[in-house]
């Protein structure tokens, strides 16, 4: 694994760093950490690599990797930069015969995203998009139970990504994380939307198996200043025929990372929070509730096969994390022996473009006084 | 107290008659308990009630009663009909001099309300009605938090309503419960919406002192052959610039009655549910999570005002209920001794008046595909 | 209902007057609330008492009120004074034909309630103790499940019972409940055993169905000059070989009312805790742990049984003490019938005595360093 | 770092490696994973190691490494054998001038850990034992408020480790980690008490800062034909007067892995429990109720040390573990580069020896009819 972005101090990039080492299946070989090449050496010697692999910019390392020999280059790239900064490297690497894993949204405009998504098609290799929650265990069994038909016909969905760590203007602060969310140069013309939103857009589209077909989004820009949504409040519409709501801030005052779904049907219902991740709530019919937990009684096959430790054992972030890592790291193993997998268990670039269209359909509509505005 | 409705078997009759007397400040001298005298009479007499004061119709109550000695006469009128029964007694009763208690939706038409208050306010006698979850010891709390500032600017709202008994086709079967409400003709134009969206409705405005001015509605109607909605999400946007969703269900499948609301504010945030009614965790800026208790450290004396017994020991639905006949009956002794009250704490004509504009606004809404729509 | 002890200001008075008037089945009539006749009358009236029936003695109270028609007299005594005044009125009330409800521990002394229990047994009227907690739906429910063998042999119990308001030196200040609650005289040989402790030793026996057979218990006086127990620690034996322990205090400080039950058996699990009464946790060797709500789904007609209002709508404290008081109600109308009921569910005398043995061998054991002790 | 035990298919190696992974501090270059060379080879080659340095036994793997370079060769041996396979490679390893990192309880019996105790401070190396569930950052926090002295003197503490796994007979069926904890040869005269009391003991010592002086135990043997104790049940006195219980068991039906605390002093209390590790539950004399979270507001900065991941971003059981290889790592980088730490924050050998005399005084008092027992 080579890496774009993630100098000393950035916050995501050490999360790729744990999340792709805990299975033991991916190693740190080079990086193109920071813009310049002494802070890349820098950060690169701090993670234990040899300085001549730590690159001042991407496409030095793409092209410097490709001249190793096979056994000993970087299998694939992993890019932690802005969003702006996604699309650029992502191609490069492609087109040179690299794989791909990169952060959300998957670039800075939709354009970027279908185009990249052409790059990747073309290319033949693999794309994994990094929608971490997806990882998690008991986000497997709620999808599992409805596939499985458990659930019904699912009729309403609730889903919301609440945080408060822009209630004040942290931007306006040293606080670099702030700094670039909050400037469409560098996010694009979502804010909290494509921080989080897509991240809840994409876990309704994956637990339920259902595409969003419309939303009516209201967008608020509480922060002084503030150009980027830092709130939005949305009705959505399913293919089916469900409806639901998504409520996302980052100025939710006090919440720390609260992403959490609901999933009604006429047979059962789901909850899920990432905050109380080993826990997922069931609703039924004529029975109790009933509480499943990652390698606890009853879970389906998929469940399973994401747990790492016994019953009683939390997993947390970066175990769903590294759950990402772990799925793409197999298809790549899997495909390095020639051999194929049907349904890879990982987000690829198709996510990535639903993302940017959820992005897009909500700025649309918020400036059409939440007009209904199709994903499309 | 003159009960109207709430024979025999009746669900929401016999909670008003058990919050009534929890306080002992109340007591049931008559009804019109049902349809046929006969029945009202055995209700009547099931109850403990003189049979000369069990009525077969409200009209007969109110003359009969009248003529009573003023020490012997019920003092005032509870309505526990269904919607379309609310207004013909509250009227009468009222003009005849009687104070009167109405469960919620205050009328069926929003016509008839505000001809309602036209009356109540010319009769100068009391109303008031039973949104009970605002007599919550925590509601209270997080009320008085909000009046004296301590959330700041309130910037981000989120109520539901959420159950899940109409998720099958209930009232088809010999449930009385469910035939009146999905029935037009006794429940409105509302159907969920009136029957707990203004709750949730009523709980917005009165935690935080702020007006709805405008919803966009979605509403659904999941059951088969309803007309009336079971299903509702909402966007809404108040006085002051917040804005929220509102999401209401009764084919929520497997949730019981999970009426909950978070305020957000520059300062700090509250949240609570009626499910788990004794704790209002609240969050901050700089401070861990914190979560008060009725009775329990460092509430507010309006919260006090309102508790029962020591802390860590539950009040549930029927306190909460009971807290709301309480408050009137201290302003009804309050007036019979020649005094006033300056602010009584409890819902009101106007309260019914707002439910039955928000009930008119959210179908309004949803005729038009959710656009916005004044409550006005 | 003629009451003895609960004049105006009194805690458990109130509490048992209200929960005696829930349900509409018991009518307060007359009392002998306080030592001075002035003082009984003031509190009568308040509660709106014929003036003739407040009585200045208990004594007075049985003798005035035998004379009167049977039509009119109390039907039965309930006692709320502090420990050392239980067994005086309640022996004399039998004696004279009342029936009597009591609050617990049932007496000062084992001796008194051995002796107690034959005055019941001689008198052949009806003896309530008021172990409120047991009148949760949710311990019935429990209840049930393991008289129908669905846990299995009982194999493990926990239990605790947790408060914080004597951690200060309260009763060196006007707090009356504190006052005789650590005065030998008033409360016996136990202070927290008494006062909370039994109610745990109760709790026990009645989800279980089995007998605690020794005990070893390490008591505590952790309040300056406390001369009975504020604080203990228990290991328990039962019947049936299985092991437990018992945890009790009011000096856990920050605890409201913290009593909670575990029950582990070869076949499943329950845990119950009386600040969340509207939730029954289950646990299962192959199934997913499921909840248990009041009138909620899977539950046994035992509990059913005492449901007043639908699923979600959480009941409370002074519901669980209404239970008891609604049984008795039941029994005593039944008796009144000719009929008769062969297992009456609320805790009666038998439950008074094995309070007692419990505090005497809890005492006992602790003088001997925490030697076993059986309850005999 | 080179491991002793841990072959494919261990639950603890696997943990081992995960854990110390997690923080890129440490990487596994050498086991001896197996009882035979070829498994151990086996094991090493699915790990990724050089076949060369896959050793059929711990002795040949010290012996081996110890004539490698030392820029090549391990730093320290961790070892996650069963407890009767502890004694012997740490004390070669030690000899040989290797650290250890080695799993709980320290040794098959008290001599032992007495006996290694003198091998560590001879040999002047470190000395990692790995109680893991101190590495939480709630734990740090409970840690630091009670060193601070903000909760007063403690006076109280509630502690249980509840699992249910041994509830059937799983020892007779294929299952391993079932199979040598049931067996004295291989886990020592405590059963649980070795496998999860000295974590529950350690923990109480870890927090409080305060020794367990003596303890009063009933050991339950459930489980058909065990000789070792599944189920305890146990009374504590510490050394300040504080008093308390410790209930341990693996025969808790439906208990996944339930460790948890209570602390209670004169000022406040704490509440952790390691299923739901991200919370600390605080209570207060005049304040209601506080929950700290990981990274959240209000922390000391010995909880802040050891955060990985923004608020709100569960951290589990394996980060928890990690912790204690990252304390480990960062002392043995320090005194590679010739600097000391004065306090190193991860359990040492000493806590070895407390563990040992814990299960050695539960026993000697489960013998006694459960005496109090001292530890020492």
């Amino acid at each position: 694994m080579g890496m774009v972005g993630g100098g000393i101090g950035s916050f995501i990039g050490d999360v790729h760093r744990k999340a792709a080492g805990i299975d033991g299946m991916i190693e740190l070989v080079c990086g193109a950490f920071s813009s310049t090449v002494e802070k890349s050496i820098a950060s690169g010697k701090a993670l234990g690599l040899d300085e001549n692999r730590c690159y001042g910019t991407f496409e030095e390392m793409i092209q410097k990797e490709k001249e190793l020999p096979e056994a000993i280059r970087m299998d694939f790239v992993t890019i932690v930069t802005p969003n702006h900064m996604h699309f650029p490297p992502a191609k490069l690497a492609l087109e040179n015969g690299f794989h791909v894993v990169c952060d959300k949204p998957v670039t800075l405009t939709l354009d970027e995203a279908e185009a990249l998504k052409k790059v990747v098609d073309k290319s033949g290799k693999l794309f994994a998009l990094t929608h971490n929650y997806t990882g998690n265990c008991m986000v497997k069994q709620a999808k599992a139970m409805i596939t499985k038909g458990e659930l019904g016909t699912i009729r309403k969905i609730q889903a919301q990504y609440l945080q408060g760590w822009l209630s004040t203007s942290l931007e306006k602060t040293e606080q670099k994380q702030a700094a670039w969310r909050v400037d469409p140069k560098r996010s694009g013309i979502g804010g909290a939307l494509g921080d989080i939103g897509t991240h809840a857009e994409n876990l309704i589209e994956y637990i339920t198996g259902l595409k969003i077909t419309e939303i009516a989004a209201d967008l608020g820009r509480f922060g002084e200043g503030r150009v980027l949504d830092d709130d939005g409040n949305m009705l959505i519409r399913m293919e089916n025929g469900a409806k639901g709501t998504i409520s996302i801030s980052q100025i939710a005052l006090g919440e720390e990372n609260n992403l959490g779904i609901k999933v009604y049907g006429t047979k059962g219902s789901v909850e899920w929070n990432q905050e109380n991740p080993n826990e997922l709530i069931t609703r039924w019919l004529k029975e109790p509730k009933k509480i499943y937990t990652p390698n606890g009684n009853g879970l389906h096959d998929e469940a399973l096969a994401v747990c790492r430790i016994p019953a009683g054992h939390p997993e947390g972030y970066l175990e769903a994390f590294a759950t990402i890592y772990k799925s793409f790291a197999i298809h790549l193993t899997t495909i390095k022996e020639g051999r194929t997998i049907e349904k890879p268990d990982y987000p690829t670039i198709k996510d990535g473009v639903r993302g940017m269209k959820f992005i897009y359909a909500a700025v649309e509509s918020d400036k059409n006084n939440a007009a209904w505005t199709k994903l499309s």
